[in-house]
């Protein structure tokens, strides 16, 4: 499909925003180093400093794509001594900061093959500035490895052990119930859990899914349609469906789930088997 | 100007807003069915399920275009029964949900030459999701239409009368007077009517438009200059001109009408001449 | 890198925002006549009618590109007698309204080669909009020029000493104070000033620059750290650093300075010495 060292793209995700020209400069050098390679933004709305949101955004997005470069900038350690990498993973590149934002997405797409030190100073921008590492390292050197450069010329081979992680979301399903919670709100207020489907069939003890489920939010215990679809519910009722990423997702048709339980991203839930008895006063 | 059947462009309009890896998930679609292709971002800055809103400015942007293949989704009802369609329409073709949200576009275009509904699964991508339609039908169908697949082959031919429409904006010239609605709204407050300068022509039984209008507002009644420019009047002074897309809008030069007047989409609107004798006590 | 007159991109600044289908109907023009050459978003939040923000973010951004021609549209002007200009400055192109706008761009790219007022309507789309001289003039003959166009085909020669021009940015280095104001503030709440680090170096006559300044703003004096980065001071400290603009630029690391000390664009700041004496009551 094009002669870029086999890569399809660029991606691009930061918590640059769209109010100023940060994310154009970036992309100055983008054209600069892979001129003719498309470039697909992300999003640039990741809140400022919100490592743990754009590792989010960024695992749901990276498997969706074929081979490409994905360089991620969300930075509140820029200028200080946070390593800069590259990871190898199931044919991509990603590249960004050594603060936990690129292994979500390393993981999803398959696990990483080899991690990089970003220490070849020939390939950036020069002069190189403290604050703006997306524009004087990521990109120009995310569009290097995009239009060929072979990975192992960036730096230097680092132990991808040594990579700085995130904690994981809460994940446990015990004692009959699933305990997770609230890992990611998007722009419709719905509300995807920390917890997969297979997690409610355990809990159920069933190879399908249930009808209803018991959702323990911190407002209170509620009975939940399961369903395939919002309108599977009537308008203004939730519905806990499986979203387009594969994970729970607690909705509510035509209305924001967010708002109508108060919730927040890492607001624990509880999901348990509805009681089929009646209860008693 | 490129061999992709004849299209120039895939153009892209959502309500998924830019905060979340929607978009891009969709980009990635459109890259693998079209690569090479141009893909402009319409907006994706619909209010979430605001159907009426993103049909008007499709309707208002994809004349400009020279042939294209036009994806909007704003679809509240993802999942459910409503049909997926294509409809081609002056040498363009529109793809999406068949809830209205493609018709006044297809009208802008001309009309609807062909119709039909998507039904060939092997087209979309897979597993198909129940709540991302953009990603798994409209981003893959519509690349490829626009990379020369014959519409024919995206699924079953489809009467246009059965189409999904939505009302249509107020529009009546009668008794003297023009009577619309403020049909939308954009981020300079000016608002956009359902009335044509032909109807301000007919209202003051003249070939040009005249100087001055009366305007009847939910907050009482205006008499505004009619003008070519927001410059025409001071500073702060409302005036009523037409707007790029060729109807009569609402402005308030270096301000907004909609703040102003205290005017939301929907607004009764009615203009009429000015009197010319004073008004008496 | 492109037969495209030489230029390696477009790129688009506006005040449209990104919610109607203003920027779409612009791209569609720059697709008729510039087609196959990218398209660099810069940035269309400039604040409605904001001139001096539009001018900040177009001269921090173009000098980061190959050469390119930039169209900057913040034009409350629009429709009356105000020009429409191209100015060639350091191998590229500007254009856009006389208005201020690209003159700071022209001189971050080495100051104007040539200006043609654009008179040339045979290169406009028509009909010509009284209120959208984005789509029916920049556009075109910007996607004109990037194409091959000789810029003395877009319209007659000017005097660039005609051109309307902002006044300056408070820079005052004297008394051995150094009094600017803050000239832009980033999504981040970093307020970049009007000084630079040369000025600093002037205040404390010294050829580096010094571990503390005195600043005073609006609120009161300050005693703040000058680093090279955010995170060489402590979570929620304020810095004196230069930005990847080369300006001098107050922040808070891990916060908003802008906030902290309420700061809006044009607010005072004086920098001084820090006094080496105690102070005494």
């Amino acid at each position: 499909m094009t002669d870029h060292g086999g890569y399809t793209c660029l991606t691009f995700l930061t918590d640059y925003g769209t109010q100023d020209g940060f994310v154009a400069a970036c992309r100055a050098q983008m054209l600069r180093h892979a001129p003719g390679l498309p470039v697909i933004d992300i999003t640039h709305d990741i809140p400022p400093g919100d490592v743990r949101r754009g590792a989010t955004v960024l695992a749901d997005t990276v498997p969706e794509f074929p081979a490409a470069v994905h360089i991620g900038v969300v930075d509140p350690g820029v200028g200080t001594a946070r390593r800069s990498v590259a990871l190898a993973a199931g044919g991509h590149v990603l590249v960004g900061p050594d603060n936990g934002l690129l292994v979500w997405a390393a993981e999803a797409l398959g696990g990483i093959d080899t991690a990089v030190e970003l220490t070849n100073e020939s390939l950036w921008r020069h002069p190189v500035s403290r604050t703006f590492h997306g524009r004087d390292i990521y990109a120009p050197v995310g569009a290097r490895i995009a239009a060929g450069l072979p990975l192992s010329e960036a730096g230097q081979a680092l132990d991808p052990a040594v990579l700085v992680r995130l904690s994981a979301p809460l994940r446990d399903v015990s004692g009959g119930v699933a305990r997770g919670e609230v890992h990611a709100i998007d722009r419709f207020g719905n509300c995807q859990l920390s917890l997969h489907p297979e997690d409610l069939r355990s809990v159920v003890a069933a190879p399908g899914l249930p009808d209803r489920v018991a959702v323990r939010l911190p407002d209170g215990s509620h009975t939940v349609a399961v369903a395939a679809t919002f309108g599977a519910v009537p308008l203004g009722e939730p519905v806990l469906l499986t979203d387009s990423a594969g994970l729970l997702a607690l909705a509510v048709n035509g209305g924001s789930a967010a708002q109508r339980f108060g919730l927040g991203v890492g607001a624990p839930v509880v999901l348990s088997r509805t009681s089929s008895e009646p209860m008693k006063e």
